[in-house]
């Protein structure tokens, strides 16, 4: 066991005592975090900075320096961290990553004790979630899926936007750290509903990226200059964050990623067969879903969204 | 001729001796204002309101009722308002009464002079919008197309976005009379590229309502609430005040007419029309246009284009 | 006036005297033809090698020559060819074409004796149809619309499909020319059905061809053999000489031309705009007309439809 | 163990000498049949009459009655069956009863020797198929996928569309077999081949649906007759069986079922999935896929899939 780790659960020894501090002396809670991408570092750095004891831990342990000299402690494996803190979040890769997390021999599960609560806020499927809350729950912790709606500035900013869904007790005790990650959060009830919303959301978000890059098309090729039809758009109803930051990327050619197209096509992938499961047709998304396939085919999957442009004029 | 109109023509008599008064008595020009439905009656009011001298026409005589009661002049003919003001404002239902209005035996053609000024801000084809800068210019007198974005409300508060192609120097000369009408005013070049605006922007709003349609439609489907959507969908990147309207409006059935169905299906058709004309492709709208001609079929082509939802759900 | 042509004018001068030749002697129609491009040169030889008498003219009088060689008269005209002839066939590029050849100084109009028929098989719009139909009954004359569905091969085989409307006796009357050079004839009814049942199955026919080329591009991603897709297809209850024609020229990449794909493109959209006018959604139509945009957009407008598969692969 | 399946292995017992019989007594092979819905009785009748010795299972037993009434033996499982034949045909409903009928108690595997073979003509996704194939081969027998492309006419005329892929040898021995259950067969390769073979066809066959549909609903808006709309397209390119089939039931608002519209959505959105894993977008059949997602939502995925026709009218 490491050093840290040893120093964590020195520290979960003494948790017990801390509940006799007076409500004058509050509590701050001791919050994991595992996984420290874009995504993750910049929310765990925005938790320390707060005031929040973390410990974190990340695949390729060097990517926890900087977080360490936040103040952030250090364990050795997702074992270590669930063991050691009231909750934990995860913001990992993939499907694979979050199970892997979880289910691995130094995994999650192997550390949280009964009452404890898991939080993943990745994105990752339906089947992926209900395995993970499954095994979580069975073993008498608390599973809370929260996938956020924003990407790295957001993040950075504290700014994101939370879809929380599963146990709702451990939502409201989260409440404090979701405050400074984000600046919206909503509970949408069973585990599965966190995911779903995401899914409505960038499917909205998707068919707004393909009608930016065709009003911006058809517009120059009109003669019409870009900036103007920029400015005509933020000056009317249509006026939007995405549409302040993307409409410059089109025009000066800059698919600098952000969220990347590939992500994006798998979103509308996914939404389009969550409306086959539920019978909603949607012809205005499976159009702009053949848009991002395109585009990943022209191998533009790896940059971000504003890359749509590219096959579109 | 009518006794208004004479007055005006006195009151035109005059004007050659307002350029000597002093900069404290600062000159306010006379504006003429053809069309008096939803918006030209709003947009009148503004312009009153703001302390213009405003000489108004309408087709039936007694919607100027109102506008006169605010301190408006009431004309018998467009070609008397022409000929009164120092330029002319036109706010008209379509290309036909657009044409009738300019060429008619009473119409703007036969009372403007030369260097006199006619604004029309209708929403008309290309092809209206031509006919009427060439007869108009070949009488020596000054042209700008300036159709605007923005509906009802926008009219009322003057929020209007307008998009002006034309004469330069009457987009100059009118520019107070817009800061008034609008928040935002473009000029874009010839007669044609302000329609051509208008398109490249309607265009991306019908897939935007599609997309929100589809979102919604998709959402309640898979057993989330109306109202979260709309929230998470407003603290994140495609907030926009579109969104803000017709959200809540999509979630009561509420279909109240303030930008008609059946126009926006005509702008589209138009846009695509345009895209015909310049070679680009557009997936996108072509998809929306439609689900948009669904709805006109299904009967709701004159409702609110929140209506569009009805064949979407 | 040209020495044909004074041939042509006498043999009419001996037309009063047929009428009284036996039954034995069955009298053949004489048959005027208007341009000789790819589809009129084979539609011409084919009505002289069944045995007619026909006087062909063409802008660009050289073509002319191997029609003569087969027995053809030759006209300075359409005047003259309208003059000389029971009725006259046209088969010309596009609606300026066909409408300086009935209006021009020299043109049908010029020299259609009352009662006579003129026949125009070119593809044109509907308000062209519709101003030489005016023109020609003004005059006490007949006309019939009569596009045809088939290119080239069906051109010089004889067996295009005839998409006749208009004035009845005069389809009547051209029956045997109709036998020479189609397998089918329908009579549609008004000047204008011809025109829209062309553009019926040619919007078919569009999203037939958007089809095979997905069908064989999804396969050959897929690890299938091309030439087994198309066995498979023909075997099947889609089994059609269009995918029996343009299959193999998909997996040659060969896209000689028999139908511009500019021209289909034409059609699609032509199509659409019907489709706007008489309020039927085409979903299906959009999309694949948006890809034929795209295959314009990438240079392939003249080469044949078959050259879509160029931007759906 | 049942009568008949003694009597089968009996038979088994005599097999080895077959092969000492001259050429002129030539050995018919004895062939097991699984599953006799619409499909299954009309191809075991259609063996049965072509003089091969079929044994036959179904899971409500009644149904193989009129099988026996024509000479097949009854056995009491697909392991019986499997036993007691040379190959075992297999035409099931879906891939729960293909999987049950293979792996259950006394399923194929239970019953199936080294060396023998099963051939599923079910169509089922990758996933079953590649478990089925596993399964058997690691059994030391022979597996084919068989899935056919064509409906209860053809499998009772004995004109189907076989897709075979799996293993060569066993595609060779059931050769007599596939020569009277279908006009034509091909091989395909490894296992999954043939599923996705089907999907092609049936994606093509599925905007062919949508095209046909949309044609007609134009043409008859636009006052043409339907059976002209229907001859015209039967003289032209595009005739094809399925028009001929197809075009009089919309006509008639016939919907009496051939091939379930469920079923043709289902394998839309395959075609779909399976575009998405190879990369290879598909604008046409996402727009196609949608309509008929919508005919299921209206409540006629039971009807044939000529009810497409009813939500795009």
């Amino acid at each position: 066991m490491s050093i840290i780790a040893r120093a964590g659960l020195a520290a979960r020894g003494n948790r017990g005592s801390i509940g006799a501090l007076t409500c004058e002396e509050r509590d701050v809670a001791r919050i994991g975090f595992l996984g420290l991408g874009i995504m993750g570092r910049a929310m765990a750095a925005n938790l320390l900075k707060a005031g929040f004891e973390v410990v974190v831990w990340n695949r390729s342990a060097a990517k926890c320096a900087p977080l360490v000299a936040l103040g952030a402690k250090q364990a050795a494996s997702p074992r270590e961290v669930a063991a050691a803190c009231d909750f934990t979040l995860a913001m990992l890769a993939d499907p694979a990553a979050a199970r892997e997390t979880v289910f691995g021999a130094e995994g999650v599960l192997a550390g949280l004790a009964e009452r404890r609560g898991y939080i993943d806020m990745s994105t990752v499927d339906d089947a992926t979630a209900r395995a993970i809350a499954a095994a979580i729950t069975a073993r008498g912790a608390r599973f809370l899926e929260a996938p956020v709606s924003g990407t790295r500035k957001p993040a950075e900013d504290g700014t994101l936007v939370i879809l929380a869904a599963g146990d709702r007790s451990l939502y409201d005790e989260a409440a404090e750290a979701f405050e400074v990650l984000g600046k919206k959060r909503v509970f949408l009830g069973e585990v599965g509903q966190g995911a779903r919303m995401k899914l409505v959301v960038n499917m909205v978000m998707g068919q707004m990226m393909v009608a930016l890059s065709e009003g911006l098309a058809l517009g120059l090729k009109s003669d019409l200059a870009g900036e103007a039809i920029l400015d005509v758009l933020e000056a009317g109803a249509m006026a939007c964050p995405m549409f302040r930051g993307k409409g410059p990327m089109l025009l000066a050619d800059d698919a600098t990623t952000s969220f990347p197209l590939k992500h994006m096509q798998k979103d509308m992938r996914l939404a389009l067969a969550l409306s086959e499961s539920v019978g909603q047709p949607l012809q205005g998304a499976a159009a702009a879903n053949e848009v991002f396939k395109r585009a990943t085919l022209a191998g533009h999957g790896e940059a971000d969204i504003a890359a749509v442009y590219r096959v579109v004029r």
